[in-house]
């Protein structure tokens, strides 16, 4: 979720849906930084951009703040990522690359998935 | 997920993430055709419109195929409703009321979520 203020939205997600705060990362590459909090045995991250000539920076002029991309867990991201490009998925990581809190991640282009930027996410 | 055409959805999201259909049923009152499917333990619920003069048409023909909106379970939603009311949070829905696949759902108004439709769902 791309948000504007990270402390207010950890605030209301708690409020809301117990929401207990579990990550604090800032990724100067990405341009932004991030709140993981668990509902429950799911993970929702708050997003916010450390500047506006950044992918979020640019999603929330554009948009405003809202649902930015959703992750599944996979076991063995490169093999998924083999398997997705063979199927022809228009894939943005070919290869798994770091993500937050030490993840593994890769995207799918949101042309693939009916214009839903999708993450694929595995243990390191 | 809002899409356009159902079978083609069910079928990218089993191919991209071993997806496995669930539910289908169609809410005339809502305008609203939806198929459910499980990833993992988790739920992803693909929706279409039955005419461009209902919600979701109207997401559609706005914005094209996305995110729509975001559930959590809860286990008391009646509660759940007069607590967050009560904390001042902007709710669509005051009461329960029946959803797909026979659950009780309730909206809080994407104003008070940075954005995001969420939606409260509980076992009936």
């Amino acid at each position: 979720m791309a948000v504007l203020n990270l402390e207010d939205a950890v605030s209301t997600y708690g409020r809301l849906l117990g929401a207990e705060l579990e990550h604090r990362e800032t990724l100067e590459s990405q341009g932004i930084e991030a709140v993981s909090v668990l509902v429950g045995e799911d993970r929702v991250e708050l997003l916010t951009s450390l500047g506006e000539d950044t992918p979020v920076g640019r999603f929330l002029a554009k948009r405003g703040p809202g649902m930015h991309h959703v992750a599944y867990q996979v076991d063995d991201l490169g093999a998924e990522l083999e398997a997705l490009a063979g199927e022809g998925f228009e894939l943005i990581d070919h290869e798994p690359r770091p993500g937050l809190y030490g993840l593994q991640i890769a995207f799918v282009h949101p042309d693939a998935v009916y214009g839903v930027l999708t993450e694929l996410v595995a243990h390191g």
